[in-house]
C-alpha cells in the first residue's frame, strides 16, 4: 500500500529561503495577501486534503479503471467525493481571477497544490487540472458573455473543462487537423469531427464540460494557418448556466491505457455540435499556444510527483526489507540481515531518487516564479521578458524533469525487487502512471527539438546566453572572489557548475555553427543536448540549496539536519549526477551521418 | 497489434560467419549432425511455429492473463493447444541428452530456439522454459531412478518443473528460507513452507509439475549451509509415473503483477507434501547453482527478445506515420506530411534499438558456444575452463542486457508517440513485459556485486585478465599491424575497443585497490562497473561482426546491403553508445562517501 507524506519543510524551505517567494508576492500588489502565515495554512490543509483523501483512491483507481458504457463514462469509487470536497473546499478557484470567482492568489501557490495534489492521486488530479488551460484560454481570448457563462463555473469547479486538439492522423503535427467548423449566422458554429486522446473528456464528476476545440472554418488556408478555436459544451445551456439539451459531442470510447487508468482519455465526436468562436478566425493555434508553457509546466511537475512519491516509499522500504549483510560488518547483528538501505547500490538509487525529487522542486518553484511574473506584468514588456525567459526554461523542465521521474519510479521499482514488480505494493503503478509524461504535452524529442530549433537557433541564442548569464552571475556571487561567508564550502558546487555552463555556451555555439552546414544536426543533437542543459540546469538549483542551506545552518538550529542533508544530497549531485553530461556532450556532437546513412530499406531484413 | 518476424539472415550470420558454429559443432563429436542443412531447417521451422502460433497469443494472453479459481490456475486461451504442438513436435526436448528421451542436439541450438520462442511470446515461453533448470538439476544431481521417473518427462515435456527458492521473507538472500523437510525413513520427505514468486508454478498444460524446492533438514546449521534440495511433484505417481493422488501442494494464489501476466507467478503452499532428496544433505545451494550461469544467459536472452520485439514494431511504425516535414526539406512532397522515420532523432531511437538487438544477439551466440563447451567437456579441467569464462561473462549479460531491453522496449514505446501507450499497439506490454527481467534471476544490483566482488575481486581479477586478453588479442590480430586485409577499416572500430579495454583493466585495478581500505566501494561503484564492462563487451561483439562483415562483403555479393548495414550499425554503436562508458567511469570512481554519509534518519524529513 502506498504512503504519503506532503514534503512540507522542503516546501518552506524552497519559498522562504531558496527563492524569498514573499519578497517577490510583496512585488506584486495583487499577491500582498499571501503572507507566510496564510501560505502555511494553505499548505498544511491541502497536505491534508492530499494525504486523507486523494491517497486512498491511488491504487483503487488504478484497479477499477474509468468504465464505458454506451457514452457514459463512470469514474472509480469515491472520485466524485473527492472532487466534491475540493470544490467546495475552494480549491479549484485558488490561483484564479478574483473577478471570475477566484481567490486571486498567485499562480505559483496554485503549483504548489499541484504538485501535492499530483503526487498523491496524478490520475484524479487530471481532472481538475485539465480545467486550467480551457480556463487560461478563455481568460486571455474569450468574451465577456464566454467569462461570464464558462469561466466563471470552470474556476469555482462547477463545470470542468478540456482542449481537444489530437486526431487519429495527428498529435504533434496540427497542421493535419480535419476537424470542420460551420458557421450558422447566428454566432454560433457546427463543429464536426473526431478527437481522440482527450483527457477529462468524459466523466461523472460535472454536469457539464467545457471543451476547447481546433477546427476549420471553410475556405481556411491549409495547415497550421487555417485553424480556428471553439467553445463547444457537453450539454447545451442559456446564458445564465441552466443545462438544457445535450450537445452532439459524444464519447465514442475511452482508451485502455499503460497507466493513469483512472484518468478517462476520451474519443470525441463531434456531429454538428454546437459551438461558438474564442479568438481570432484561423488563429486558433496561437490561442491555443498561448498557455503551453504554463501548460508544459504542469506535465512537468508529474516527474517530480512520480520521484516524490517513488522515492518515499522506497525509502520505507528499504529500511524495512532484511537482506545480506553490509559488507563493511553487519549492521545489525540482532536481526537475521541487514536492512537492505545498509547497501551502498540501495543508497545509489535512493540518493538519485532524493536528488531527482529535490532538485526537479526546486526548478518547478524558480519557473513558477516567472508565470506569476507573466499574469501580473504591468506592461506588455514585462510580459514578453518574462514569457520569454518562461519559454527557455519550459521544454528543459518538461522534458528532463519527466525523463527522470520515469528513472526515479523504475528506481523505486528495483529498490523493491521482485515485490516492485507485484500490484499491491504499487510501486509498478508509478512506473506505469509516470510512463505517459514524456509522451503528452510534446514528447521528449519535441521538447528537445523547440528548445534547440526554436527557442535557441531562431532567436540566435538570446535567452539561452540570458540563462547562462543569470548561472554565471550566480557562481561568481557565491565564489571565492565574493565577499559569501560560506565561499570556501561552495566552491566545490560552484567550481563545476560554472564549467559545466561555460562548456553549455561551447557546445551551443558549436552546433549553431554545424546547423548552418547541416540541418540534421539539430535532430541529431537535440534530446542529449536537452539532456545535457537539464543536467547543467539542475546543479545550479541545488548549488542554490547548498548556499541557502549554509546560511540557515548558522541561524535555525532545531532544523540543522535538514539542512545539513540538502548539502549532502548537494554532494551526491555533483558527483553522481551531473557527470552524466560527460557521454551526453560527446554524443550530442556526434556526425548526423552516423544516424542518417543507412537507407530506409536497409534497416531490417527479416 | 503487434508482429514479428525472425531474424534468420542475422542468426544465419552470427553462427557462420561471426561465432564459426559449424567448425564448433565439428570438435564436439556428439554434435556433429548439427549440420549446416539440419540447423536450417529447424531454424526455418522454429521461426513457423512462432511467428505463426506463438505470436498470435501474446497480446491475447496479456489481455486474459491467467485465471485462479481455488487452486486451479487456467492459462490464457489457445496456451495448452501451443504447447501440445510445441511437445509435440519434439521442442522441447531438442536440445537434451539422447539417454533421457532428447535428441542430442547442443544447447546453443536450444537458445537460438528460445530467442525466437521469447520473442513472440515471452509469457508463453516461461512455461516450459522453467523446466529446463529442473531438467539440469536432476541430469546432475539426481539418481537414476529420479532421472527414470522425471527427467525423461521433464525432456519431452509430458510434465513441466519448477524451482522452489524464494519466501516470503527472502529471495536473494537465500540463508533466510524457513521450510522443512521431515525424513520420513522410507526415503520420502514430508515438505512444509511457504514459496512464493514461483513461475509456472500451477497451470494446465500438463498432469504433473515437478517442483524443486529449497528445504531445511532438521538440526541443519543456519543460513546457507544447512539447505537441502528436494524433488516434489504436484501429483503423487509411481515410478512408472501413473498419475496418483495429489500431492499436499497446493496454490494459494497468483500474483498480479505489471506484465508477463500470461505467465502465473503461483504462490506454493507444501503442507507435508512428500519429496525426495536430490543431491547431499545440506548442499542444496550448491547443487541449485549448478546451472545458475545458464539459466541467468537465458533471463539475459529476454533483453534481446524485448528489444527485437520493439524494434521490429517500431520501425513498422515509424516508416508510416507521417508527422511534420524534414528539417532538411520535404522528403515525400506527395504526402501530406513526412513519415517520422525521417526525423534523427527517431533514427537515433531506431538504431540505438538496432544495435542493442543485435549487439545483444551476439552476446548471446558466443555465450551460447561456452555453455555448449561446458555440456562436452571431457575432462573436469576443461568443464573447469569453460564454466570459469561463462561465470565471469554472466553476470555482464545478465544485467547489461535486460537493462538494454527495458531501454529498446521503452524507446519503442516512445515512438509511437501517445498511440505507444495504449494497449492495443501492444509497445506498452512489451515495456511491462521486460520490466520483470532486471528482477529475476538476480537483480542488476546482484549481478554487478557478483561481478565485481566474486568474478573479479575473489579470484584476483583471472577471468577479467582472461577476457581482456581475448578482446585485445582480437584487436592486435585485426588491426594495422596485422596481414588483415580490412586493417584500414577496422582500424576506427579497433583503436576506441582497445582504448576502452585498456581503460576497463586501469579502472579495474584502481577498484581493487581502493576496495582493500573501503569495502564499500565495491557496491558503490559495481552497478556503474558492471554497465561500463556491457559496453565494453558488446563493441567487442559489433567489432568482430564488422569484421566478419567486411570479409563477407567480398564474396556474398547476394547478401551485401546486410553487411553494409552492420558495418553502419557497428559505426552507430561506436559513435553513440560506446561513448555512455565516460559517464559510467568517472561516476564508478568516485568515493562511496557521498552515498553512506547521509545517517538513514536524515534521508527524509516528511
Amino acid at each position: 500500500m502506498l504512503s504519503y507524506k506532503a514534503p512540507v519543510t522542503d516546501i518552506k524551505f524552497l519559498l522562504e529561503d531558496v527563492f524569498k517567494y514573499y519578497d517577490h508576492y510583496q512585488k506584486h500588489a495583487e499577491f500582498e495577501e499571501a503572507t507566510p502565515d496564510l501560505v502555511d495554512a494553505i499548505v498544511s490543509e491541502c497536505a491534508k486534503f492530499c494525504e486523507n483523501e486523494l491517497l486512498p483512491l491511488n491504487q483503487s483507481g488504478d484497479k477499477e479503471g474509468c468504465t464505458f458504457n454506451d457514452g457514459v463514462v463512470t469514474t472509480p469509487n469515491g472520485f466524485k467525493e473527492a472532487y466534491k470536497q475540493y470544490v467546495d473546499g475552494g480549491w479549484q478557484s485558488l490561483s484564479h481571477p478574483i473577478e471570475h470567482g477566484g481567490q486571486g492568489l498567485p499562480p505559483s501557490l496554485g503549483m504548489v497544490k499541484s504538485e501535492m495534489m499530483g503526487t498523491a492521486n496524478w490520475s484524479w488530479a487530471m481532472y481538475p487540472g485539465l480545467s486550467h488551460g480551457a480556463m487560461n484560454t478563455i481568460q486571455v481570448h474569450g468574451s465577456d458573455e464566454q467569462k461570464e457563462l464558462y469561466l466563471t463555473r470552470l474556476t469555482t469547479g462547477t463545470w470542468t473543462g478540456t482542449m481537444c486538439l489530437t486526431e487519429p492522423q495527428c498529435g504533434t503535427d496540427l497542421g493535419q487537423v480535419k476537424s470542420k467548423a460551420e458557421d450558422n449566422g447566428d454566432g454560433t458554429y457546427n463543429i464536426t469531427g473526431t478527437k481522440i486522446f482527450i483527457s477529462a473528456g468524459e466523466h461523472d464528476l460535472t454536469d457539464n464540460i467545457i471543451h476547447i476545440v481546433l477546427a476549420r472554418l471553410p475556405g481556411a488556408p491549409a495547415g497550421t494557418r487555417g485553424i480556428s478555436l471553439f467553445i463547444v459544451p457537453k450539454m447545451q445551456t442559456d446564458q445564465q448556466g441552466n443545462i438544457g439539451a445535450a450537445n452532439n459531442v459524444t464519447c465514442g470510447s475511452i482508451e485502455e491505457k499503460m497507466g493513469i487508468k483512472a484518468s478517462a482519455t476520451a474519443v470525441l465526436n463531434f456531429d454538428n455540435a454546437k459551438g461558438v468562436l474564442i479568438g481570432p478566425e484561423n488563429k486558433g493555434l496561437e490561442c491555443m499556444f498561448t498557455f503551453m508553457n504554463t501548460a508544459r509546466v504542469g506535465t512537468a511537475l508529474q516527474g517530480v510527483c512520480a520521484a516524490e512519491l517513488a522515492y518515499q516509499n522506497s525509502l520505507i522500504y528499504a529500511k524495512e526489507r532484511l537482506s545480506m549483510r553490509s559488507l563493511t560488518g553487519k549492521k545489525h547483528p540482532d536481526k537475521v540481515a541487514d536492512p537492505i538501505i545498509v547497501h551502498p547500490d540501495v543508497r545509489k538509487m535512493l540518493m538519485t531518487q532524493k536528488a531527482i525529487s529535490e532538485g526537479g522542486r526546486a526548478m518547478i518553484y524558480y519557473t513558477a516564479k516567472l508565470v506569476d511574473d507573466i499574469e501580473m506584468a504591468k506592461t506588455e514588456k514585462e510580459r514578453k521578458r518574462a514569457d520569454y525567459r518562461l519559454g527557455f526554461i519550459t521544454p528543459i523542465l518538461k522534458a528532463f524533469l519527466t525523463e527522470l521521474g520515469s528513472e526515479s519510479a523504475n528506481l523505486g521499482l528495483q529498490i523493491f525487487g521482485g515485490h516492485g514488480y507485484i500490484k499491491e505494493w504499487g510501486m509498478e503503478q508509478i512506473v506505469r502512471d509516470a510512463r505517459i509524461s514524456t509522451l503528452y504535452e510534446g514528447t521528449t524529442g519535441i521538447q528537445s527539438l523547440d528548445l534547440l530549433a526554436r527557442k535557441i537557433l531562431l532567436n540566435r541564442g538570446k535567452s539561452f546566453k540570458q540563462f547562462a548569464f543569470e548561472i554565471l552571475g550566480f557562481c561568481k556571487d557565491k565564489s571565492m572572489v565574493s565577499s559569501n561567508p560560506h565561499k570556501a564550502a561552495m566552491n566545490r558546487f560552484i567550481w563545476p557548475l560554472s564549467k559545466a555552463t561555460a562548456n553549455w555556451q561551447q557546445y551551443t555555439l558549436r552546433l549553431a555553427l554545424k546547423a548552418k552546414k547541416d540541418r540534421d544536426i539539430i535532430g541529431s543533437a537535440s534530446v542529449d543536448y536537452l539532456m545535457y542543459s537539464g543536467y547543467v540546469t539542475m546543479a545550479y538549483f541545488w548549488a542554490q540549496m547548498a548556499q541557502a542551506a549554509y546560511e540557515k545552518l548558522a541561524t535555525d538550529v532545531e532544523n540543522r539536519d535538514f539542512y545539513r542533508a540538502k548539502i549532502k544530497t548537494a554532494e551526491f549531485y555533483f558527483e553522481r549526477m551531473l557527470p552524466r553530461t560527460k557521454s551526453l556532450a560527446e554524443t550530442m556532437m556526434a556526425d548526423p551521418k552516423t544516424l542518417m546513412q543507412l537507407d530506409e530499406e536497409l534497416l531490417s531484413f527479416v
